[in-house]
């Protein structure tokens, strides 16, 4: 039975799910030339030029459109209302009793309603809107490359929920879009300015790792409960119903972000090149068949997504990083943020450790640990860093995010995370589903800078004045 | 002047040390078939069969030559003189001082004095003994397969140091001596006898984890001192100058090692595929300038292996194995040793983890987990651990190595490591590298059982009666 199930699929989907496939099919958005994947890179249009670094116009009071108010955005609308220099003017879902739960949000903060919309073309009308600087969209995977694409030309900035996008193609069209309308399109990737990730960059920028040469990210969260809830899970089901038909890591910007920043991508170095490989899907089925019974359709339908996925990226300037995502294994969440260089060692997970020549053999003690720290704080953590904890949001870094996202707009300058960040870091989740399904074939990034990925030299945060 | 080097170096080799070449060299020892690296796997002999659980006749008393005495030999030495059943033959190593150590040794614990041995060339002679049973090799890397296969050839068993071998044609040259001579080839690998090793492999046989589906191990050890020391370290530097020639991961099995006990490897599962990619060299030219100064040959000549060296395997049932390798960067010691199944997860480094379904989402407490650690400790180390701790050798998992071999041979029973096993482990130095200097190119494992794999189902320490 499962596996009249399995054929089916199969048949349906055009490629086999569990086996590897030594040629592209027909329709594949790549090439195989000696034995590399190479998809496409769309040359830029006449006139378009790049959106490194780019100012728009200050914008004193951001008047803010949210899209999508399910178990992310509604947090979101939460974390607004404690901002200064904005304005909630929007709320759009297309399940009424989101907008419901959002405006009581803001009414019990003392905001005034903002207007309503719950059809589910409406985010085109939001777009639309005149008095809306920003859309704020926390809809789910499929929605966020539409919505972004429609905002940017009806002259909106855009902030998006991650990944940004699921395809290379429309990683591309993201990036043609931004700078062809000169509009920011930021990913909302929160966890670069999780704290222990703060203090980590700002002690590299100090040297403290001396040239750091090998980092590791992860998403490692057990998610079955959530995947697998019909009434107070994920609407629709949307997460479960990609990874029955998804392999590779169709979650990647948690771990690779803070790596990003800490390595200058397309700031000096690039991500030249891929391999992925996954684990068969054991523990869905073994969920689903504790949860509904060997008989139920969750149990006997096929999922693609391997428990356990792992890919490993190496860099032009020769650095590698590690990046994985499991959310179905029983363990303990974890992102890794690893960062190993030639003077010192950190990693985040499963405890905070510091270690530094000579002395590297071992970590630091709890008391030393702290002690660098505090003393390496990020001047935004330091400045913002207790208000946020505050206000909450896993912890407080995604109040730091917005925090960031609306300081740049209000005072014209360059977002932390510009639209190639969205596009280099979302482009994993097709890139490594290609590596996968060829046998974990090594797969060219494509530079979505189209060459100019050592314009800007280092990453950094914009500061007024 | 360090392109100048490298240049000059580059010609002496024959190949680029710092670039992906994609198609092999003319010489090299696979061939790239549909993008995937393909090594030559020779006929099993005529008449020639496997030794998959084999079994010698007992031998009461082991009479154990000794062969290499540095770091690591004298140290067996030292943990043989605290052996039932074994009796010190011979001792040999070309720096006679070693051998002087070694007797001392002897001596202090009220032995006999053994022969000696300290001609370059006098391993034959060990090899050519008549009261010999074992040979006990624990020379460089360089030695480990011409001695090996002599010894067996003689009609000795022979132990020998990790890695067994340097290439795949060597592993399969052990293989092919093993199976025509009917003698035990055992690696030493210690680390599948570490305390927290045993017991998870105990839990793993409980059930304890469901379907292992995802496992990782490493080699992460600061050895920058040990390689760059001209007096104490390794003898004529011999570690140095292999990692100044040859890059992927040298050194895979101690991490391997236990995890493929875990998985059942060649006893019902077997490794199938596995893409390799390294960061480049950083660490050791930084090391020895700051040693030696800017101008001094060590820092100015090339080193071909990367920092960081990580490895992905796909196994024929579907599960995936992460192994590392850094030996230069500064950062606490670290062999990873995590497992991750449908029903647990363990890891032992950087601090030991237990988490178990329905509360996985956090380690077990400290208490809880010795508790744990209590009640599923392996029948072995619960008889020999004690003893074990107080002899040492990397904590006792040395010497339960060793006494578990020396029971084995006593009783006739198959070891627990098999030629097989020290093949797989060990060909991984020769295919990661093969995997980097492709671009990370996936390679096809060979089967050193040709076809076995499914014969013995499960992997198990043999026991008398
Ligand atoms: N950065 C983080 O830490 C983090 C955490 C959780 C989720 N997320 C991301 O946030 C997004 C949303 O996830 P979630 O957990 O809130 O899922 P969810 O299902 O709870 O919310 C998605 C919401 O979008 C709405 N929606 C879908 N299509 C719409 C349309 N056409 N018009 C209007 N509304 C529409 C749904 O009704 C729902 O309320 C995802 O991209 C997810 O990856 C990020
Ligand atoms: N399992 C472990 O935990 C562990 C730990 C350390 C080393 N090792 C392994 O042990 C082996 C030895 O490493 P080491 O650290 O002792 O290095 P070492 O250089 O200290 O010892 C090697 C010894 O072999 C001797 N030797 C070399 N060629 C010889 C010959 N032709 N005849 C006789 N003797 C010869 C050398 O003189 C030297 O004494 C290596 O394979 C290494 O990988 C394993």
């Amino acid at each position: 039975m499962k596996t009249l199930f399995r054929t089916a699929l199969l048949l349906v989907c055009g490629f086999p799910l569990f086996a590897c496939t030594p040629h592209p099919a027909s329709d594949a958005p790549y090439r195989i030339e000696e034995g590399t994947i190479v998809f496409a890179e769309p040359a830029r249009a006449e006139g378009q030029c790049d959106v490194l670094q780019l100012r728009c116009d200050p914008i004193p009071v951001v008047r803010v459109a949210f899209i999508g108010l399910g178990m992310r955005g509604s947090t979101a609308v939460e974390r607004f209302t404690q901002l200064d220099g904005v304005e909630i003017v929007a709320l759009c879902d297309k399940v009424p009793a989101h907008v419901e739960r959002a405006q009581r949000t803001l009414s019990v903060h003392g905001l005034p309603a903002a207007q309503e919309f719950t059809g589910a073309d409406d985010w085109r009308r939001v777009c639309e809107l005149e008095g809306v600087d920003l859309i704020y969209n926390c809809t789910d995977w499929q929605m966020h490359v539409p919505i972004a694409l429609y905002a940017m030309e009806r002259g909106k900035h855009v902030a998006v929920e991650v990944p940004a996008a699921l395809t290379v193609a429309d990683c591309w069209a993201l990036v043609d879009a931004a700078e062809r309308t000169r509009r920011h399109c930021m990913m909302l990737e929160n966890c670069c300015y999780d704290f222990f990730e703060m203090t980590t960059l700002n002690m590299a920028r100090e040297g403290l790792f001396g040239e750091i040469v090998h980092v590791e990210g992860a998403y490692i969260h057990d998610l079955r409960e959530l995947q697998f809830d019909r009434r107070h899970g994920y609407v629709d089901m949307w997460r479960l119903e990609h990874n029955a038909l998804h392999t590779g890591n169709p979650y990647p910007t948690h771990g690779l972000g803070p790596l990003c920043q800490l390595l200058d991508i397309h700031r000096g170095d690039r991500m030249e090149r891929l391999v992925s490989l996954s684990s068969d899907q054991f523990g869905m089925s073994a969920y689903a068949t504790a949860k509904y019974g060997a008989e139920s359709a969750e149990a006997e339908r096929p999922y693609a997504l391997g428990d356990m996925n792992t890919t490993l990226i190496r860099t032009a300037r020769g650095k590698s990083i590690l990046i994985q995502h499991d959310i179905t294994s029983p363990r303990p969440y974890n992102r890794l943020h690893t960062i190993s260089g030639t003077k010192g060692f950190a990693q985040k997970y499963p405890i905070r450790s510091l270690a530094f020549d000579p002395d590297a053999h071992h970590r630091l003690s709890d008391e030393q640990l702290d002690q660098m720290l505090r003393r390496y704080e990020h001047p935004i953590t330091r400045e913002i860093g207790e208000k946020a904890r505050e206000v909450g949001g896993h912890g407080g870094m995604d109040f730091i995010m917005d925090y960031r996202l609306v300081y740049c707009l209000r005072h014209g300058l360059p977002l932390d995370q510009d639209v190639y960040d969205a596009a280099e870091w979302s482009s994993l989740a097709e890139l490594t589903e290609a590596s996968v399904r060829n046998g974990s074939m090594p797969v060219a990034m494509p530079d979505f800078t189209r060459g100019a990925w050592r314009k800007v030299e280092g990453f950094s945060h914009a500061m007024a004045e």
